[in-house]
């Protein structure tokens, strides 16, 4: 029997970022990495497999980051974990020890039970070459597209299979008022949708499916609102659930998220496993509550977390915030912590400010762009809870910064008056840099409401 | 007699600031800006005026942006001020009152006692529009263009000029060992002198300028190694003094570093006097030591704390961290914070980490530039003092999220684990995000000193 101080189970981002964080936190430790894929997806990257990179070949998460990092590789999948005995079995028949197992087994893909989800032709998104390979080689064929979903996949992947294939009809069927409601305010997602609509792609939203219709391979969706659609190729890209299958069989505790269950330095109800990704269950910055957050940039932080824990608690999981960014036309969208919807809906008193201006100064500097700042505060204590940017591609670093007054529990004045950096070349003037104008128009917005 | 709530004498970053800021807080307060400029520039975009947005007159703050505030104008210099009687006497002969004066004086180009500093065809780089214009005109005709100071107005400068006149011989004359120094670590300045090199700009590092030689215009510079340097157009881009005249006449006190004294509220030795801005004394955020920082970010966020407290103390200033950017060719360089020499030199024991990857995954994503990240950290509490990033131009807004964990005393175990977003098309990988690795490389670094 190989026996090794550490085992992780799964190869994807939360899997391999626990491995080397537990290299980098105790050096002398030796680490096992299980995984049953011979190759790893980059998760996020999927939906660019569809055009700009040119295939799932190109998205590989290239295993010289293990090696590097003196990290063994056993591609098998594990079958079965007995905690009594600190022992993982493999489907290979193998029988691994371990002191501290971290599970990093991911999540499956949703399929709704939907009449007609087992005709030909209709795919989930698996992080899987094959499965993607075919998956493409369907949409080249394709006359009519269906996505379900209009979630950053579903956008994600609209987008992309427009620039793989000029003249498929591409539809998205989404059951909210908006596409990315959850994630981004209205007037954002509105911006988004023009932008869709403007490469071709058909919103059909408020909508529920109903049925696929077709015989053997699926034809045409049938909606709740009664009308059809005709669509010889379905993505569905409605979200994943946590892959538990394992934790389960070890006999591991489910959270009320339905992920495995974990306290805040990220051990399981075994305190020798670990979990972290998309398996383990999560709980809101905010208020502690259940979050079904799944993000790639969570598993890694979950991941750092339980990597440098393995072996006496250094790190907390504080909750996730849930930070995102996507690029649609040329047009960044980031947002980080709550919407001023879900705010609201939390039962938060709030204020809002916003702010627009050129990330460039003066105007006529090249690559000027609008960049758009929205920022939702606590009303009484001002704290941040929240932000959105649009416009320029930088919007992905600054909504880090963003990321950061949230995990800070900065207020409006601290953001108003918190050291920024500007220049003509990369951002908008020191007068109109929109973070810190944002916070002073919501601050000057609550003068308002209150008379002062 | 004239009279108004706010008064405020200065028309350029800190002054604009400060009149909307109040404006924004105290929205019944009627405000009146005084200044002596018919047109204001920008006063970061000044290099840039050079070359490419195409001259002073491409490179002004809009009144509009006073207008659109409700901001009177007086354009009009301050000559006088009576703390006691509460008034300001002009130029132009005009009393004014007011009940809170702000003072944003800003600060004037450094020109010192060089023998031949008196020549024809030495120029300062001041903030104006007709100075400027005569300064593009020399450098037009020029043979042989000298710069004396490679820090930023120097090295964009030097830049600019030869975007503006491919055949002009450019050469920076510095004291220091490298250009840009005080600002970032010695890699990331070789970095920047090969870009400026790439560019035909010949440096004289280490190298004093001991007098400016020729008959009534500028022809040379002797330089105290021995040797001498044709040059036909000299610029002065050696740094700036607080323009104080005012404040000396009206009694208020000076500071240690030479600027007006002001309280972490903004107020000077008189409280219904505040000051902002270049012209205002300041302290590091670190050590509270006097500090000679001047930037038009740190003058905005002054002037936002000034705005804010002129009727009743709202905000505290911290003091300055110092966050930089610029782009030389088509690499960003930002900074925020102490270097790791500048950390030494102050007595700090430190950890250093950096973190290198694309700023796209995969790395085949369009617009893929490396980027580098290099964090500073207290060697005990293991609390953020500064931090570097080159490469691409999201660089200019991740220096914002380094600030604000410097602002925050973020620790490195904060920064590992705090939430970040990315995208395929925007950032890089959450395994290999610059920022988060960057913080474990230092926590990896400081194991391996102790020996853990």
């Amino acid at each position: 029997m190989r026996k090794y101080d550490v085992v992780v189970v799964g190869g994807s981002a939360a899997g391999i970022t626990a491995a080397i964080t537990s290299r980098r936190h105790y050096p002398d430790k030796n680490v096992l990495l299980v995984r049953q894929e011979e190759q790893v997806l980059i998760p996020c990257g999927i939906p660019y497999t569809f055009g700009t990179v040119g295939g799932p070949q190109n998205n590989l998460i290239p295993d010289g980051v293990l090696q590097k990092n003196e990290i063994e590789l056993l591609v098998d999948a594990a079958a079965d974990v007995n905690p009594q005995e600190h022992t993982v079995e493999t489907a290979g028949g193998e029988t691994i020890g371990y002191e501290r197992l971290v599970l990093a087994t991911g999540s499956i893909p949703i399929v709704p039970p939907i009449p007609g989800s087992d005709k030909g032709n209709i795919f989930a998104v698996k992080k899987d070459v094959s499965h993607l390979t075919q998956l493409c080689e369907a949409v080249d064929k394709a006359s009519d597209l269906a996505i379900v979903g209009c979630g950053f996949i579903g956008v994600e992947i609209a987008e992309e299979c427009r620039r793989r294939h000029e003249t498929v009809n591409i539809r998205i069927v989404e059951m909210l008022r908006h596409c990315l409601q959850l994630v981004y305010d209205e007037e954002f997602c509105v911006r988004a949708e023009e932008t869709l609509r403007g490469e071709d792609v058909e919103l059909l939203l408020d909508e529920k499916v109903e049925a696929f219709v077709g015989d053997g391979s699926v034809a045409g969706v049938r909606l709740a609102s009664g009308s059809e659609v005709a669509a010889d190729v379905v993505i569905m890209g409605i979200g994943a659930a946590a892959n538990t299958a394992l934790a389960k069989k070890a006999g591991l505790e489910i959270g009320p998220g339905r992920g495995i269950e974990v306290n805040r330095y990220m051990q399981t109800s075994d305190p020798n496993i670990f979990a972290c990704g998309d398996c383990a269950d999560k709980v809101s910055f905010f208020d502690g509550k259940p979050s079904g957050l799944k993000l790639a940039s969570i598993a890694t932080m979950e991941a750092r977390i339980a990597g440098a824990n393995l072996f006496g608690p250094r790190r907390v999981n504080m909750g996730v915030i849930g930070v995102y960014s996507t690029l649609l036309g040329n047009t960044a969208f980031a947002a980080a912590g709550l919407t001023e919807s879900l705010a609201r809906e939390k039962g938060y008193r709030i204020i809002v400010g916003q702010a627009e201006a050129v990330n460039r100064h003066p105007g006529c500097m090249p690559g000027a762009e609008m960049m758009k700042v929205k920022l939702i505060f606590e009303a009484g204590s001002r704290v941040l809870l929240g932000g959105q940017v649009t416009g320029a591609r930088s919007g992905g670093e600054l909504i880090n910064a963003i990321s950061a007054c949230i995990n800070q529990r900065m207020t409006a004045d601290d953001i108003a008056t918190f050291q920024t950096g500007t220049h003509p070349a990369l951002t908008a003037s020191p007068i109109s840099y929109q973070l810190v104008n944002a916070a002073e128009m919501a601050i000057a917005a609550s003068w308002k409401g209150t008379g002062r």
